[in-house]
């Protein structure tokens, strides 16, 4: 009889096991933010889409108004040891050289050719647009297209030796994913060029090109043997950081978001435009404090610098991801 | 017997009619453009639509690619006697004259405010620069919208005397919903004011402010009382029209439309960026032959003149609707 006792007991605790064990599995299977710690962050990014989303909530915003406004280098792929288009246009630059002989003399390709990095970034403001502009320079856009296409799929960056691709926040793709299927739409506001971003991110973030926003070079209509082209100019057209953000979002999508991410003070401006419309918002601020599986840097960082942001967030109350405690993983190939 | 065998004729010639009638009935309901007349322009537009979406079709289109760009003065609504914004940008300057006492005697304004728009139009360009201008120097995006959206709720066109919203064209509202439910983005690409358009095109059109592009003034960031503010600047920055239409086409979508349509020279080069993209392409011209329902112009008019535009359809065999014979209807208000 005791023995009959035990195995009933036992069953029953196995059986408990087994149904909490299912419960933790559907509630995995349900979380839309997998890779993120159960921290207060992400308690928090949940409970502001809750808010906005359900229709008796005093806070809902119409699914038309659920403009999400994303930076890129540093807030949903990585940007050291420096912003992945520099080693784009590096590249391009070597590629276009035979066409361009004064460049073995002219700073600051004369530097790129020569792959004195330090040097080209000495050339300052001037030289880092110069070389922003030569990729485009002469070529239609599909050109362009196809030259920031086949790089992505084949370059791979100096220190982690991984496509660059490769190097997307997983975090980031659950989070844009999440907010897309609570009727967000979710737009790309970067710094870098509008047409170097374009070709991929559909296929790595799910945004369409009409949703990407960036800088810009001047452009020219042609008709060349009854084709219509468009064509680079050697001259910058918009620079699409600190107050150009602001103002791109209002030339390109003409609502204030209602979510904004950013990891820089050139998101700054971004993020006020963002908070101080009417209603609830959201804003968050990514912050690279993760030495071992990324890198670590903010206020005095040369790249990526996040200094009055940093101080701004903690005035606003916005939301500072710390990296390390935040994300369980950090690139997509760490999953399991 | 003969009697019993004519109820029994009839009974069947009546079902036969009522059946026809059901079909034509069901005909009706299912047809996409149903106030466009059935000639070879109205089949030509199914066609189209039907050969890029059929998956098995060779000439197939992803959704993702099925990008539409229309133009909005004298395609989407009417022009006349002058373009819309034209009377919005007066009544704004006479709403704005008592904060500009120098405007009584500066031209354009002076004549503006005297009501005397031969005179102002005799300023040209430049005068015409300076009326699109004036609304927005020193406004908010928020005080310009507002001008905008009460503007549009409650003026009236001179000759016609209804509402300007009321004189969309209801052919191509139709078109619009039409391709939208074929997986179509459409978007507006206009020379008009993108500000003064964003408040009631989705309303109006159903497209939102995101998709709609336009002419812009210089935009400034500030911070006024710890609020961010976009404020408008008295310098134009783009104006959309002819060459500027595949620039702004290519700045804020990154894809070739597949389908555009306009009325103007000013459409042309839209017209040619469209249609010499790889794959079936379809250029629509909507050509104003009604002068009894609306207005009858082309290539001599002052305002959407029609002249090059026409030449190149005639060559290219681009579609051109004849507002008169195409049309059943204009506006919506002439819908049974």
């Amino acid at each position: 009889m005791n023995f009959i006792k035990r195995i009933f007991t036992y069953t029953i605790i196995i059986g408990l096991i087994l149904m909490l064990n299912n419960i933790c599995i559907a509630q995995k299977a349900n979380d839309p933010l997998p890779s993120w710690n159960e921290t207060k962050h992400k308690k928090d990014i949940i409970a502001f889409v809750e808010q906005v989303t359900k229709e008796d909530s005093p806070n809902f915003i119409p699914v038309a108004e659920r403009i999400a406004t994303f930076d890129n280098d540093g807030t949903l792929w990585s940007e050291q040891p420096l912003y992945f288009q520099y080693y784009f246009c590096f590249d391009r630059i070597k590629a276009l050289a035979p066409q361009h002989p004064e460049w073995k003399t002219k700073e600051p390709f004369a530097s790129v050719l020569k792959g004195n990095i330090d040097s080209v970034m000495a050339g300052g403001i001037n030289a880092i647009m110069e070389i922003f502009i030569a990729p485009h320079t002469g070529l239609t856009t599909d050109q362009y297209e196809k030259s920031a296409r086949n790089w992505i799929d084949t370059a791979r960056n100096p220190v982690t030796k991984k496509l660059y691709s490769e190097m997307v926040y997983q975090p980031m793709l659950e989070l844009l994913k999440y907010l897309r299927s609570n009727g967000f739409k979710t737009f790309i506001v970067s710094g870098g060029d509008i047409d170097f971003m374009r070709p991929w991110t559909e296929k790595v973030y799910g945004i369409p090109p009409e949703q990407v926003i960036g800088s810009t070079v001047k452009m020219k209509f042609e008709l060349r043997n009854d084709t219509a082209l468009i064509i680079g100019q050697q001259k910058i057209n918009f620079i699409d950081d600190n107050e150009g953000k602001p103002i791109c979002i209002q030339a390109n999508i003409g609502r204030r978001p209602i979510f904004s991410c950013g990891n820089s003070d050139g998101d700054l401006q971004m993020m006020q435009w963002t908070s101080t419309g009417k209603g609830l918002r959201f804003c968050l601020y990514v912050h690279h404090t993760d030495a071992f599986r990324e890198w670590a840097y903010d206020r005095k960082s040369q790249i990526g610098q996040l200094d009055k942001g940093l101080d701004q967030a903690a005035i606003k109350g916005w939301t500072v991801i710390d990296m390390k405690n935040d994300w369980k993983i950090i690139y997509p190939s760490e999953k399991k």
